[in-house]
């Protein structure tokens, strides 16, 4: 069962759809891909983002810092994950990786928020202040990883005052125990909803919203 | 092995050392009692308490809201966790429950920061402000739960630009896989460093700091 | 000529409502009367005050820290209104100064914010989390001084992503030309509108809300 | 008098350094050229920038967001700065004016934050972060518009618990009163020191940082 949905007040936050992520061929998706492939994730997110869209509800791209050369070099104290993206050239800016997945890719109405340096996709972004000008008060959080930006975004978006609702099978991570972290040990103590992409379908589509 | 640390910069954060969470008779003891004996917690946070203000490095109580008559209930989205302190009144204020434990009381010198509503000590709250106003630039984080208020804490640190350590014997949890989860799963992702209290204490004493 | 209002969405702001601003034998009143009395500030905040509720926008008390023994004293950087309030003990605690002038005291269903240290009611506080928890999109900021803790927690209002309205007569300053600059240099750039007293009642019983 | 600077701990905030406010064929110099000639802008800009890179600070690029195709059109709310630059299309991406002025392009090491939206370069953006992976406690806020993008981003600079510095002629405005709101009225009630390029540089010359 999921919360109801205002289509005017609610928006999907497609969090990081970049090949890197996504496609065959993306430097991370290697290590995605059996969670990703189990769950079904490249459907079910097209699935929620079409949903949605008929909907009526507002898209909001929510992507990661492409990698840029002389990133991270001189900051005081980069974090692992800096480190590795830093090392590996993730979502590098002006390659393909770097690019969103063509079946992702922003569409007239759509925002594109700046990028995030970390986890968070509201952290040191103008995600909020978007939101707001848009009356948006409900947040569907989808994309990747699991246990990473989408659970930051999602503490965020409460912590901001939002209802939160995460897919469970429109995410991904490295480990399936990263994907129980997420949705049953830490996703219920912050979300307002955790759903499946076929009951958020089935609330979408009956009107529920 | 941890990092080294300037006292003169670095702070340890106190999240909720409240008697419901930390004293034989408080309301969710009974629940964290079991991994909380098994790590060793109250001894662990005098230890870290005590050798941290031995090294001249500040402390900072990051207080849970104390529940009052009339919260949460106009809102328009509490969480489950709002709703859960609602009907438990957890953390009451002017009751036992919702006064620090004997052993955690502000001494002269610390600081005492607002209270938060949710997870974050920083969400919402004056913390971030009374750190810069203090110069410092590494946080400590202890107390409880490790992948509630500990974790959510520490990410919203880090994307404010601070250094981060966990310490996995100072926090407890309901669960021994939530203990997992905040410091194999998703502290990796986001700290800078993740120790013990023993290691801790050797970095703290051997004036590496 | 003001906006209308839904007041489901609208909330005043009501800033510092404190003896030590409002009332005779306050520290600070000596120094707003002359421009208080001209614009009849404590008649205006009553009459917007009293509009809004009648009709059934929230009313959120915005208050300034009230000033405690060891305030400010090892701060890095106290700013020169943090360094009068040191001295001068403005809104202490437990004192009559510091607290709400009678005529302001909370009523039922009113929100009372955490304290902000220096000038916006949103840094460092919960404010913006408080009014997203009510639905609330349009704020009107009322209160003291004009050209500080007005001007800044309007200015941070509109960042945040909310529609500001600045009221002219129902806030004092030190000196006119402190409204001036409020109201015709600065108001104007950030605000989305700036009206009286009686343009904004006007507004409010007609329905036009 | 000013105070002094940690070289290592201190940065300049460059505001806005668009040919739309500070060439000869800007859209927004002609309002501008009044004030900007009398302080003698453009000489002071240089002399601050090139002085404080002399002593090691760090340059911060802190820039207005440039006008894209679509901006604000579905917005609830834009305030009327947001409309203007709507209509005139200022610093609009990809032409001169959304260009920096040739003599502050950033160099090897200077640090370019996200655009705002309005007038912090705090607001929704990752200046603060940024400035924390440095290490900076003091910011010396220059560039435009005195009282609107300066004024807000040390206003946010002083609640995020910054030392601010504001340097009367390494700024314009549209007005002669609006200078005197910013240095005379408002700078005093927030800011740490409010200095002029001459002794600024006497400060940072003679070593004494």
């Amino acid at each position: 069962m999921t919360d109801t949905y205002d289509p005017t007040r609610t928006a999907i936050l497609l969090v990081d759809p970049y090949n890197d992520f996504l496609s065959e061929g993306g430097k991370v998706w290697p290590a995605l891909e059996p969670v990703a492939t189990e769950v079904g994730l490249l459907d079910n997110l097209r699935a929620v983002v079409g949903a949605g869209r008929a909907a009526g509800q507002k898209v909001f791209f929510v992507p990661h810092r492409r990698w840029q050369e002389g990133d991270y070099e001189d900051w005081e104290h980069p974090n692992p994950t800096h480190r590795i993206i830093q090392e590996r050239r993730t979502f590098a800016f002006g390659t393909w990786g770097g690019e969103f997945h063509p079946d992702f890719r922003p569409a007239d109405g759509d925002v594109v928020i700046q990028e995030h340096w970390s986890q968070s996709g509201f952290a040191n972004t103008d995600l909020d202040f978007r939101l707001k000008q848009q009356g948006i008060t409900h947040v569907i959080v989808i994309g990747l990883l699991a246990n990473t930006c989408i659970e930051s975004t999602g503490r965020y978006a409460m912590e901001l005052g939002y209802h939160v609702t995460l897919v469970r099978d429109a995410t991904a991570a490295y480990r399936p125990e990263m994907m129980h972290a997420a949705h049953e040990l830490n996703g219920p103590t912050y979300a307002h909803s955790i759903t499946t992409t076929a009951d958020l379908l089935s609330t979408l589509e009956n009107g529920d919203h």
